[in-house]
């Protein structure tokens, strides 16, 4: 993201500006407000505003009168119960409010969750900027062999070449193309009406960025997280879910050490599964033939267990 | 929409071969099943299923143990007054699924209103059709010039060639891009790759077709319909709207008769704008500099009461 | 629940008038229709209306034109495969709406589910019944000595008596002032006004029946019936859960029995615990102390793999 | 709301501890975190945390990168633009948390609004404290002989004071058997199991206090307003609505001064009320019978329009 000197003065200022609150503050949090985090080519994810922090989970889970006296350690040991049982609500207590800079392609993945409050910047009222994302050369994947929904290795050589070609050259012309129809004057300079807008961003492609405000509460931005920062998601919405756990990490770290180590790093397992493992457990040799699985499930099972 | 031969076959079974049912029946909704009603170039609507009719909407603000014995009158009245209290709940017990399929741009709008369920077709897993949203001349419109947000005259003359020049031009050379980078041989026939069909959609422009199941209840229903049947609402948009409005009135008749009256028809007074009706009624000459709202408010007041 | 004969005879003729519809229909759905299932000592279930089958998930999930030509067996496979990966939206595709007669702290408890339709009857506007929970003997429990959220064994003899004769005991001597508040006469048969209904149903223990009607869709209706129907779950709201699950059974059985394997038989297994199942099949003895777990995950994790 | 010096310790601690932000803070709102505010006899609400002020909802409707520089003006003409005109995403973008204590049937009423956030006291694991809510004379309101959902005027006499001798001695008797029913020991000092208290809570009545910490958007928060600070709404409730309203003028003052004017102070007027609006004002003298209206809507018409 290029930001222009005037938005840099303005971040600027009030990044320097601090004021006295009564709220609960997160040191880890603050350092991060404002402060855009780059994600693919002209993408970013910056915090504009957070409520709570691992305190505040705890305090709405005892609905206790006040911050309590708890040592830091039974917080911990509170927060992994909550989230090992599956109690949410105290994580709703907390709310993260980000500014997200993505291509129209991931936000049309994103706004499927929603539990969420959204301000997307509108290309009804206002003109859409000339950035396009192209991927790196690394991320132009063919498509899997194995799985229909996913990718396998990258591409090389003359295709790769021509994919680049393509996206770069199309973006080009039918941004251009954009520009013209809502132009008010034409290429001698005289005048014409315009294209509404509204009606002229039909013509720019999916990879074109638009940007929002996203606002969600901790219980369903880890929803959001597990899903979206899973091997299983698309790159280029995943990068975004990986720059958003590293803020994460630093806002609330003990709710987001439980999150690490019960959904992105755990699994579920069937009661087939569970079955097998207490098999196995005991000395049995369990095939897939044998385990009751089918062979999609048999596989995800042994990448689980090992 | 070009129903393939397979396709209307399949309809044709599905419609000749009622099953006896004990649940809530509306004759009038009965005949939209599967019938897809045609709106914009390539898009459409067809009911796939509904649930409960205007006496279910009744039942469940009596909370009775059966369908009661409550004239048709005194449905239609408990409707009235159920819609003009804002008591939402009973008309969340009506629930309607739809198939639709619609332009990209106009999927985005759609999908804002986040209480409903969706299952939009896949562009990581299949491969988009070939079908464009190009609009007709009357709907060439150029910018507001009154309002940001919105739509003056249609576009003339040569400036409207153009336009219908460059979207037809982009959209077929974008989509030609896109089977050629998704494509598994070259030119000459030699094999190739093949780019990831989630990384080729990038490519597409957002007038592009894609379609959907949606189902949700009829009090979210109404709340999208009032928003995107209205005439502030962008018209490739507003043409859905106006088409779920039509199987609406023959599902639910007294409920859609309430929601015309008192939410399409009706307006929402401020109470400066209740006290200005008061004082013209006293026979007071108004004017807005005495109204004290400004110049928008008062261009809006007049509009409601003529 | 003691139906009276006008009740019965009023669903006798809903379930004796089947009428066409061109719906999907469930065949073990309709059985269920209208018909009370008994839950504790005056409560039910019973379902009111329905939408979809496990064709319908399906067909959701493929985003067809129609039922499609696949196999029930291939059906069961893709249905299988959206619970395992968390593919949430085709299961919200079928809803179902019930009537249920349950306890005031059971309505509490269920209510915190938030994505629902429901409309509960008015003690504002109507006089509630006279009907009370009365817990069987054999649910008279103590507290649990070591869950502080729990239940252990049940009360015996004097002092099983004594809660017994204290719950019926304030139940109808609470019940008595209700109906003497709200009355318009008093005890010499003279008119008097008699408290606000909104008011005199302040004085009725939480042990009182209400009854909604609930309205969900399945994937949150799992939801629920995970959280609801498991061994932690409080007794009287875990038997509306057991009801149900029978119920949705007959209804999806396909998408229930996936449920079974995947949810109420399956485990979420952090990754500390997939990471002692690894180095236990390699055959290392792992215990607590060297688990990395406290103990109160460990012994969870003993109960999971045996 | 007795505080107890612990309590009352605690706070002040808070209060008198500010710590640096860079977030967005509304010194109006500061001053009422964490102070309690009375409602009812034993109940309060307080504010635990926010997020936001109004130049936030108009920097989500801008989606700009900072504050901006336009001038206070601008920005009360923009949120009224938002709220006249139903855009209500940007309000969406702030946030409060509030402690509340309430009685159970204010709580049941309240739940209904389903889009927030709730952390309940809870009473499978913890003891409820002995506090009941008893009207003040004033509000001891007979039923309504006119609205079958409200009040008329207030018990006087004998009945009054049988009422409250009524709410008193079975709050008593019901709370001492819930403390009996849950001790360990009986009357003469002997063990005893305890009964559960998921189980004993059942015995007391919908006038007891609970407690929860409720966070919700802005949204969602008039809309509560609008529906629960309304002359309609009963009394115990509107108190609370009451009691919030003046918290959020402090905190979103132009938020606030929209929504006073256009939900609190306003009337959605039907079609058929605004076509006698027109008609009025042409001197037409229009009466119920040739408005077109049933009674009830042309009573609540010349409500509105005086």
């Amino acid at each position: 993201m290029p930001l222009s000197p005037e938005q840099q003065a303005e971040i600027d200022v009030q990044r320097s500006n601090p004021q006295p609150t009564l709220r609960a503050t997160a040191p880890g949090m603050e350092k991060h407000l404002y402060t855009a985090h780059d994600v693919l080519d002209h993408g970013f994810i910056r915090v504009i505003d957070y409520m709570g922090d691992d305190a505040a989970i705890c305090q709405a889970a005892r609905v206790s009168y006040g911050k309590g006296t708890k040592s830091v350690q039974n917080d911990e040991g509170l927060i992994r119960y909550l989230m090992r049982h599956w109690h949410s609500t105290p994580f709703e207590m907390c709310e993260i409010k980000l500014h997200v800079k993505l291509p129209v392609f991931v936000a049309r993945q994103w706004i499927r969750h929603r539990t969420a409050n959204v301000n997307e910047y509108s290309a009804r009222y206002s003109i859409l900027d000339r950035e396009f994302y192209i991927p790196e050369p690394s991320q132009l994947a063919a498509q899997s062999v194995i799985n229909n929904q996913g990718r396998g290795e990258a591409l090389t050589g003359d295709e790769a070449a021509r994919v680049l070609e393509i996206l770069k050259g199309d973006a080009a012309q039918t941004y251009d193309h954009y520009a013209e129809m809502i132009g008010e004057t034409d290429e001698n300079g005289d005048a014409k009406q315009g294209l509404a807008r509204e009606l002229a961003r039909m013509n720019l492609p999916a990879n074109i960025y638009t940007q929002w405000y996203w606002k969600v509460d901790l219980h369903n931005l880890f929803h959001f997280l597990r899903l979206r920062a899973d091997a299983h998601a698309q790159y280029e919405i995943r990068v975004y879910a990986d720059a958003i756990c590293k803020v994460v990490a630093d806002w609330v770290p003990a709710a987001y050490g439980a999150f690490e180590d019960y959904r992105l790093g755990g699994a579920t397992l069937s009661g087939k599964a569970l079955d097998c493992v207490r098999r196995m457990l005991k000395g049995e040799e369990v095939t897939q033939e044998t385990s009751g699985m089918s062979k999609g499930e048999w596989r995800e099972f042994k990448e689980a267990v090992g």
